[in-house]
């Protein structure tokens, strides 16, 4: 099958909705459009370019690979001075790992955009993390290094990674929490509800009450999740009360 | 041992020549001299920073590995748009390999500068490979991805990255060239002698001979591949003929 010259019309409508989503994940307007329709292309889908070579997000997952451990090479060396190399070794396999990476993957809804002959429930969990990194090889292609190391930060850093609990410092956030109720005398309860919206994967939302009143809200793809970030942001905003005690 | 004052004195006689030392092998100016003093600080020196953390080239070494994978990643992508991923991660191995490395940091006589409390003479080879990469991590916190990316270009891509060789498309330059000449019914000679100047390590220059006319020249640290790097300048310049046939 030759390439079905529509994935490289920039006027199609459905061209527009692609421009539209990517933006939304990105946080930046994309370029190269191509690139990124690249990114989403399943081996199945059995895409070939003009000379023949097929065409899928492989080669873009084998760079955007690459250049995710080095983002967070650089962060990890960055923000623990103190750690040696088998230390940063360590948290960065923890960090990339292939299970935390398909979780991104997914929170991104990612294969919304997959291109495939394959339903997507016949898909395995990798698919979400395969697709992430072939979308980190994709910026890197169209708007280099920068971009890359922004979209890294905001989807992967800024979310997902705390050092003390990579370090198994902090086991769960939840039970901190309640730990420190039980101890105060304050009642809590987790308000939680299937939120799944226009999404194409099931999400839920949470609000945390303490003493009756919401200290934070989170949401993810599951309950236990969206619990930990809800966890997460209480326990920061009442850190002060907590390490005063 | 804490650490001496005069590693970060930017004044001594030491730091002009460690300054004119690196700007030499960098290409460009050094901004932060202090992080390419670390670069080449092995932990045998046992020197701690003032909170007592142990200093030395191991943590850049880290970020330097990563970031080298990363554009020699990227170099492969551009360069080999039919090569699959099973392809790419095949080349970048040997590009990358150990003893690629300890080549790269011996030409670059990178071992003149190490600070060790352990006689040079006793290292294995990996020294040469390890200061490379710690080298390339210091590039990149000093100056960023582009000068990294400049600087393993000029030192790894250009010099020595063949993707033809490294296929085993072609075994030997010198076989190739001989072969030519003796179908064309020339004349010629690897005019080869020691060259070590000043560098602490052997290295032999080559003058390739064809019809009594010098055609190309090399130096490197065996004589096997002086003559590899001149018989390859030679095929290329004279490639045109050679195609031609």
């Amino acid at each position: 099958m030759n390439f079905p010259s529509n994935i490289f019309n920039s006027h199609s409508k459905e061209d527009g909705d692609f421009f539209l989503g990517m933006t939304r994940i990105l946080g930046f307007k994309p370029k190269k459009l191509a690139v990124y329709k690249k990114a989403f292309l399943h081996r199945s889908a059995n895409i070939r370019d003009e000379d023949g070579t097929p065409m899928n997000y492989e080669r873009l997952e084998f760079l955007g690979d690459s250049m995710l451990g080095t983002i967070i090479s650089k962060y990890l060396y960055t923000e623990v001075p103190t750690g040696d190399e088998g230390y940063l070794t360590k948290m960065r396999s923890k960090i990339v790992s292939r299970e935390h990476l398909n979780e991104l993957g997914k929170e991104l809804n990612l294969i919304h955009y997959v291109e495939s002959r394959i339903p997507k429930s016949h898909f395995g969990d990798n698919i979400h993390g395969n697709v992430y990194e072939a979308l980190v090889g994709a910026i890197y292609l169209d708007r280099g290094y920068k971009y890359c190391e922004k979209f890294i930060h905001k989807s992967v850093i800024v979310p997902y990674v705390d050092i003390e609990q990579l370090e198994g410092k902090v086991i769960s956030y939840k039970s901190l929490l309640i730990e420190w109720c039980q101890k105060q005398k304050k009642s809590f309860y987790y308000d939680i509800y299937e939120d799944t919206g226009n999404d194409a994967v099931k999400h839920f939302a949470v609000k945390l009450h303490i003493n009756k009143k919401i200290v934070s809200k989170a949401r993810a793809t599951s309950k236990k999740k969206a619990e930990e970030i809800a966890s997460k942001r209480a326990y920061y905003a009442l850190q002060n009360k907590i390490d005063k005690e």
